[in-house]
């Protein structure tokens, strides 16, 4: 079961080349994507409605694909436009497009009703071309569910085992329980590790306080912002968000990270850095160089985690207390699935008009 | 479901070596096939009734298998004629045979009640070694149904979106609709494509119209006949066969075809061009180099749609004017299955004597 | 279904380093075995109770297994004696143990009962190193379940059509009916092979009368004692155990082989030659090199055996008159599994106490 009422990440605004089809799927639903004329997007089910041909390897005409089995066209809206020696189509002829957006350097696909399609609904974000900044981008793939990547990302403490050298984490990080707040559609994470050897760039500073404070919002999207400041400025700042005129920062970056459910048991991870330009190039890329390792860490151990929960599905996992954000994430997640189907049963029975949502 | 009571093809004649154990597979059936000492063939279940073990994996002992786990010895009627150290042999010590025959350069088994195995039901052919002709011959393997491959070879509209440059096809032949008309255990596909540019082996003749006409019948037997006659030679036909006494042949070749289900989602594909020996090699391998390209641009559009029916296999299929042959052809099929399936429950209530049906 | 209380072999004792984890798998259940400071062994489910990371990827602490995901640590009976940033432990915080004893060279895990886990249980070895042989071991795995292997070793006359060369093994074989005694939880088989070509370091003896004999126990454990001796010496020995004062032997070797469950459809196959030290070292080599080709033999005609298995489970095996020892030795494993779960469904009744079963 997924949040169908939402915005997900389907891939950088780079990875779609101009007059390209990009193939993915998003909720084990397929679809194609492609820039159209006018600046925008469209986004069609990977299927066409005939004989079920995939029309990922369409020809594009303009804005149309053909389907290059027996020639069908269609529009971005999905209609077909022409049947080949057949001068009738009838109405049923379409396949399903979805909603497309760009935002944050980020393609967004919503796969629910196209009514609710609300861009004020996708999470706060960064591009990567927001000026004052050096980014770094790309991404992976998991064979797991989103889930257990959210649950990863929603729990810091794994810092002092997966990361001890891409990241440099000291054990510190798995004794420091963040403070959770809840947002809108998902929760703010923050925290201080006290007095930590510096990790990359020392610049004769001596022990350093780490701050990190992220969002994640659903379906799993993280706009995560950090300072190194010099031991003791925790205490200066009474463990809350660092007043840099009395606590200045001595390195700072933001991440921007989404977790898509492809299909169950495989999932998209993208992820950002931005630094200020103050930064050179060398610090940026050995900053980066170490992140990506790091996400290859995580892989390794979520995919081996998720493989014995294929095989124990039914076994229970006993909670600790660092579960804490990782258990109200799930809990909003379902809570949302609930409301969903509770408001398609209603339209059922016919106390709520259902609009627009597609089949 | 399967028609039972069919011949299907398992192989050219020649990939059958002297001494050799040929192993297949059809409607899910392993099975192994030998040529005996008589110039017959022999066709066993690819199991040992003792143990299990592969007969594929036996040792010939003249016309006879030996297993090669325990030992025990088959006659090509699949009766146990020896079980080592065991003088007795019981009388259910025995593995299936199929009926086998050679037609048309094909090596045919029959999969129902071998008393019904009448060769006489085997469709119509061409041997490669057929004199005054040229022929070319080969097979690839789908990852499919086979009535994918079917429903392929009845709407050669496809003709103009999958192989525009293998067979130089143009979209007129997505724009013309064949006459379709109805055999005993099959249809028959006849049209003329008008005005088209030569594609193979321009003599300077200018536009031509290209006349094909073939048979196909269940499974999935097709022997297709074709002429490439001068611009308006359609008309001067009326449209029907031509009279190449009024409307010479510039062009003509014969195509035996033939689908087999292997196993569900796994088919094979056997195929056969003849020529007449006028035609200078060059010129038939041109053609033939043509058809094999042709022949993989079908599996890969195929095999893609196949993968899009297993994901989705209750969305409905929109039809159109053009899947009037394929959609006759799987009602044929069903409907011998169902005629099939009503004669096996109406012997099993005792109402009419059934003989030989194997178990 | 398996038997539960019996002790099953995991490794050679040789293939557990001193420091590191071993990753296996009994009766589907993964686990991670590891030697102790005191020289003991510790066997535990690979996986941390917290969110299911395997603990084969954990780093051991001493005894202990500290799980890479969140820090959680295990002590060698699976209770958890760490959860970092948190100072209380609940007592359902732990993981399976398993119990795990060396003998025989073997490491043994036991899967019923701990409180039942009696190691006069293990069915007679012989350790690599007894004082006066020259051993040789190893294993290889199988893509079938461990009773198709059970299988293959009870009945030799196999030995006839799958190992003609490996171990030189006449068609006899195929006509030399075992004599097959009862044992407490297994079967001691038995044959002379008569006036047999001998098939390895032939000394200008002429012929030979094969003598072997093996226990072969529950769950699927073999100790194989062979002679060669001079032909005639079967009739003196009136069929019996040899008299080896009055038909000296030729050649005389041990094997210690054994059959584990890893999962369903894949097995272990362990196995040792023990030889006297009189023997030189080639001969010893040559005998081995022969045995390793033998179970490569077996393995393929196995595993396809069990590929028929898998896509035919329905279908009848007919028995012969050699599959006596193996239909004997299911019926005593069904037998086992029955009692085991009369007994379970028992104490679930509150007839019987039942003490440590594990969950």
């Amino acid at each position: 079961m997924y949040i169908k009422n939402c915005w997900y990440t389907v891939a950088w605004n780079y990875e779609l080349e101009d007059e390209g089809l990009f193939k993915t799927s998003v909720l084990n639903e397929p679809m194609v994507i492609y820039r159209t004329a006018d600046g925008g997007y469209a986004a069609l089910e990977d299927r066409c409605c005939h004989r079920g041909a995939p029309l990922s390897k369409a020809r594009r005409e303009g804005d149309d694909l053909r389907c290059m089995y027996h020639g069908l066209k269609f529009d971005p809206s999905g209609r077909c436009v022409e049947i080949p020696g057949q001068p009738k189509i009838p109405a049923n002829t379409c396949v399903r497009s979805y909603p497309v957006v760009e935002k944050h350097s980020w393609i967004w696909v919503w796969m629910g009703d196209p009514a609710k399609a609300d861009v004020a609904l996708i999470p706060r974000g960064m591009a990567l071309d927001t000026p004052g900044f050096k980014s770094r981008s790309g991404f992976i793939e998991y064979d797991t569910d989103y889930q257990e990547v959210n649950d990863n990302l929603l729990d810091f403490s794994h810092l002092a085992y997966v990361h001890p050298t891409s990241f440099g984490a000291s054990e510190d990080w798995a004794y420091t329980r963040p403070k959770i707040e809840r947002l809108d559609r998902g929760l703010c994470v923050s925290r201080y590790v006290r007095n930590q050897d510096p990790a990359f760039g020392d610049k004769g500073t001596g022990k350093l306080d780490l701050w990190s404070s992220y969002d994640y919002q659903v379906p799993g999207v993280m706009l995560l912002h950090s300072h190194a400041l010099l031991a003791g400025s925790a205490d200066i700042n009474n463990d809350g968000p660092p007043d840099l005129s009395k606590t200045p920062s001595l390195f700072t970056q933001y991440s921007c990270q989404a977790v898509t459910p492809l299909a169950d048991g495989r999932s998209r991870y993208s992820f950002s850095i931005l630094m200020p330009d103050v930064f050179d190039d060398d610090w940026v890329d050995e900053f980066w160089k170490g992140a990506r390792q790091a996400f290859d860490e995580d892989r390794e151990i979520i995919e081996a985690q998720y493989k014995v929960k294929l095989r124990t599905p039914d076994r229970p996992m006993i909670a600790t207390s660092f579960d804490a954000g990782l258990g109200q994430f799930r809990w909003m997640i379902d809570k949302l699935i609930r409301e969903e189907n509770t408001e398609v049963a209603a339209a059922a029975r016919g106390d709520v008009p259902l609009v627009n949502l597609p089949t």
